[in-house]
């Protein structure tokens, strides 16, 4: 017999076991079974119950050894302490892949996370697949193959749709299929991840996003696990004219914590998840509703060329809620075009303010010209009363006239439940609030294509200078930020006070050992020390006092250095973070930049016009060029320090990586990096 | 026969006019008259149209001196021109209030504010006042009297409620009447603005909260026009209990900016309206349906004594979304405390995680418990599938349970219109999203009583110095600040170089001039100048060059000032603003400050409280503030300087004044002012 996909596995298995079914209507662990039969699966159900032969009419098995094969998926719903030889059981009658329902495991803490790898290590020498656990199970609602114990799917009436979903958390699924079932929509394939112990969001999506039916995305995400399989679906997904639309909690500390403390999964900085969504070509709202209400406006689209928007509207406080919001958001209202303008004798305004009410087919005609018209990305209807009162309007001046070719969104400043559903019916994205219909314009707008990786740089010397390495000092750091094209300043190292000599100009002195952090707060940095005689006293000083105080530190003698001056300082930063991968961030120098976090951050390695993002994205830096009589700096040579140092991301061994300070001097004069720190992981030998 | 008062006639008038009634039912002019019957308004109906003695069953007039009086209130709906004769009518006829439906005024350029300054005029001549024009009119809900064309308020079934309304945007008006109606809320009076002519949304907001049926006045701002109307108003609606909440227009540049367009009004900064809002106790929400889902939490209560807010939930995913965002906006979820903990076995997590469905009575008691508990101001109950499947639990478990004696929100994650319906029944604020919920909690949370106004400071001396003033140059500026008790920097005015004598250390040598502005620009300043030769040539070179390149200019000499020292820079404004009366500003000074906009605002005068507020509201002055190893700031002379500042808001004929820089030396030693200006106003003798 053909050996099935995973993909068939999961969604579409030959047979279902349910492990731990109950013959008792009222407990939990007694529903799969029936919402199978509800949605009238035509594969064979084989609940898994030691103490019955039969439950609800199917023939029960004490032992899934016991049952008929081949099986291709197991739901297990037995206490944790009996899921690993529910496991064993499964690998022996060659099940394919397990949803494990069961909780108890890593999101309990330490001994839940111990029996869970142990499940995994197991499963993986089987041969065996695993969702879960601490998971609601999924839905194949395309063709009515429900694996779930989720009191909302038995409870919705599933029509096959469109989306798909993968949600980190399980109540969140419900909480979705019934938001979109409300706006007319529903879905194809729906997953919750649970814990994540083998097949996560990443995997799932790649799975998902082949799925025929699946036309749009959703992703319900608290944290990232396995980011570089979902980088991989996204871009699949964007070949494939699938958009993919995420929500993701821990925009603030607190929610952090929370979605943490909640999946035992790692923290992740709301910043860097902006970057990885940005880099994949994922769009992201900042709203619940917008994740059920932006499909629409995207569904077979691709991003668009510009981020200009038309707003044409019947009520201005109305139109005035979308267009504040959309401001502070940074984006644009375009006004219409001159020629726009004239035919309909509009005010000079960049709302087009226009009630349905008025010349029979003006307002239909004026929507349609605004959808044809290339001066704008988006339309938005904003409707006033009307949509309330005649609903039917609505379908006469937009929903019939609307020819698809360009993204709308219809917002109804009134309850205008009437109006929302013959918008959802006709296919157009409705909004019900001012802040959702901004959310969705602003994630469309925003949207770009998957980033295209540079072109492979020549690393080769660096690769040698950190082969094997497993520390670095100042010196060995600075040397490898030169190789990687990146100015650096020129030092002596020196291992006597008698071994100075002839260096003129102020200078830094600082003691060179790779074994000793924080070397300023340790006294062993001294500034603006000049002159022969005076730089070989701080070296005796330094050497001595390293000696006293640190001796077991490998002393690799004392650093002396021309102080540098330039307009401004920044601090460039590396690091390869254990979900996303390697990022670069540029941030200020100085006392400031502690005070007020201003920085900039993308996913690593970067070209050039990234850099250049990256600068326009930290205000202070506008200080360089050209704010008021200022000096102009030399932004040019921090563009390319940052495209050098993000080449780091092709060095695997490398873990983290900082200049700080990078000088910026005058325009044309460089950027120099001062000091810095290079440091190696046990994670990428 | 008794005059009525200005509240009666607007809301119970015994006879309303109805100028410009029109006899076919398909013009808006004909919906008022309808409208009126359709409440079964039980006074004189006088519809007055120079064509017809009779309108849908009531007697009409030519004029509306022909008419039976008394008539109190005439709703004006003629074209733009014909206003003021029937304003002159309306005199005549000793109307007591017009609202004037009729556009084309002030919202429509110069030519249109002209012919409303005019109308306003003689409207003002007569004894009369006005609401609007461009307005929709107003509704009595209470005792079924409308006023009113608007289309929304003929097609909705008005329930009199609880909530008043006062709306600059006219199309809102309905948008909320349904918004309301459809969570079970309704009004008592509404009020749509227009333009202000005469009558403000402060003066109608003073009139409706004196209303007995109204008890929680909402505001849909765009700008502000009589803001201390306004002011008096929320401040006597807190005396009275009754909350105001507050939606406003104008977050972002271009929101403002429609606003503006919009309505004819003047631009108002976004800051300054939450300084106004916070000083008078007025609640302010983010999203729309805030304004009509908040209003249940706190319809009789008074602000909070903290801002702490406990989180109950089924569902991880769903609590995750209001507390993340909610930490967004700096609210701290509390934990329960040990003994809540103990009682109900629960985790050590901030969010407390039960589901409705677990042993029964249990989350009954654990929320009355909540409720009950001290170490909360709030609690939010977040349900998950439960709300959508089984309705009914929420009220075993909720509603029938709460004693009201604190503020609960609900919030349902899936789509849950049955659960939010009979929370909206049992008079509990239900949230239909999490972004709602979380801005309607921040909203209470950060509501505080009306600020009490300082006591009175001695400002005798310093009204004698601005007696009379109409400009004041550097010297003399800094001599009102001295007065005001703020240390200003030691200078000597010279008006030839053989003045300059033994002054020593670096000095700023800077002309004198109230004629002239910018004088860095014009190269009017030099600084570090050193020994007595070094200035008195720069006094001569000054002098020669204000002689030759200003000649009209006053010239009162050049000032020499020791340069000062200090840790740090910051900017000290007062400004007199048109709406919102005197404000006093705190901002960093120097380059970066104008990079990076960093300061705090606050309604003057201040007093010590408000000015640690202030100062904690900049981030850069942590950094004198016990940073890092860095060296403490004054910041107690800072704090001292910014009250001495705002009691300028006591000269009436100050208009703006600004201290820049302000240095702030080191602990214990002070912050002196170093440059300042003074400026007075024509509109303020």
């Amino acid at each position: 017999m053909a050996e099935l996909t995973l993909g068939e596995a999961l969604f579409n298995p030959r047979a279902i076991a349910l492990i731990g079914a109950s013959a008792d209507p009222n407990k939990n662990t007694s529903r799969a079974q029936r919402v199978l039969h509800k949605a009238g699966y035509t594969g064979r159900i084989l609940p898994i119950n030691p103490g019955r032969t039969e439950i609800f009419g199917d023939t029960a098995y004490p032992d899934i050894r016991q049952a008929p094969g081949p099986i291709d998926h197991a739901l297990i719903m037995v206490p944790a302490a009996a899921v690993l030889p529910a496991i064993k059981g499964c690998i022996d009658q060659g099940v394919r892949v397990a949803t494990i329902y069961s909780a108890g495991f890593a999101e309990m803490g330490e001994a839940g996370r111990a029996m869970q790898d142990c499940v995994v290590a197991v499963a993986r020498a089987g041969g065996m697949r695993l969702i879960g656990p601490n998971c609601l199970g999924l839905v194949n609602v395309t063709d009515g193959v429900p694996i779930t114990n989720n009191a909302a799917v038995e409870a919705e009436t599933l029509r096959p749709g469109p989306l798909g979903l993968v949600s980190q958390s399980g109540s969140m699924m419900g909480a979705l299929l019934s938001r979109a079932g409300a706006r007319g929509l529903s879905f194809a394939k729906i997953v919750s991840v649970g814990n994540e112990c083998d097949l996560g969001v990443g995997e799932l999506a790649e799975l998902i996003v082949e799925d025929d039916a699946t036309k749009v995305l959703l992703l319900f995400l608290e944290t990232f696990r396995d980011a570089p399989a979902l980088a991989r679906a996204a871009r699949r997904a964007h070949v494939l004219g699938k958009p993919v639309i995420a929500y993701k909690l821990g925009r603030s500390d607190l929610g952090r914590q929370i979605a943490v403390s909640h999946t035992g999964a790692m923290v992740g900085g709301d910043e860097l998840a902006n970057a990885f969504f940005h880099e994949h070509g994922i769009l992201r709202v900042d709203t619940l509703d917008g994740l059920v209400e932006l499909p629409r406006m995207v569904m077979g689209r691709t991003p668009p060329r510009a981020r200009r928007v038309a707003v044409l509207t019947g009520t201005g406080g109305g139109a005035a809620m979308v267009v504040d919001r959309l401001g502070s958001l940074g984006i644009e209202v375009v006004p219409p075009t001159p020629a726009i303008r004239e035919a309909y004798s509009l005010p000079d305004s960049p709302l087009i303010d226009l009630p349905m009410g008025g010349a029979p087919g003006e307002y239909a005609r004026l929507f349609r010209d605004l959808v044809a018209s290339d001066h704008c990305d988006a339309v938005v209807g904003v409707l006033g009363s009307t949509s309330r009162l005649r609903p039917a309007q609505v379908n006469e001046n937009i929903l019939s006239v609307y020819d698809g070719s360009k993204p709308i969104a219809v917002f109804c400043a009134p309850q205008a439940d009437e109006a929302l559903r013959i918008s959802d019916e006709a296919g157009v994205a409705a909004f019900r609030s001012p802040e959702t219909c901004a959310d969705a314009i602003h994630a469309y707008l925003t949207w770009r294509v998957p980033r295209v990786a540079p072109p492979a740089v020549d690393v080769t010397t660096a690769a040698a200078q950190v082969a094997g390495a497993e520390v670095f000092d100042e010196v060995q750091a600075c040397a490898l930020f030169a190789t990687l094209g990146i100015e650096v300043a020129q030092a002596q190292v020196v291992t006597a006070p008698d071994q100075v000599r002839g260096i003129a100009g102020p200078c830094a002195v600082k003691l060179l050992s790779p074994d000793i952090l924080h070397k300023t707060d340790a006294g062993l940095v001294r500034l603006h020390v000049e002159g022969d005689a005076a730089i070989a006293a701080a070296v005796t000083a330094l050497l001595a006092m390293a000696a006293q105080k640190f001796p077991a530190a490998r002393i690799r003698g004392v650093l002396v250095a021309a102080m540098q001056k330039g307009l401004s300082e920044v601090i460039l930063g590396f690091r390869r973070d254990p979900e996303i991968g390697p990022v670069v961030m540029l941030g200020m120098g100085g006392v400031l930049a502690e005070l007020r976090d201003s920085h900039a951050l993308r996913i690593a390695p970067v070209e050039l016009d990234t850099a250049w993002e990256m600068i326009g994205a930290v205000p202070e830096l506008r200080m360089l060029q050209g704010f008021r009589s200022l000096p102009r700096g030399d932004v040019t040579a921090l563009a390319h320090a940052i495209v050098n140092l993000s080449n780091l991301a092709l060095l695997p061994t490398v873990q983290e990586a900082e200049i700080n300070p990078l000088i910026i001097r005058a325009e044309g004069c460089g950027a120099v990096a001062v000091d810095g720190l290079v440091a190696f992981g046990d994670d990428h030998p």
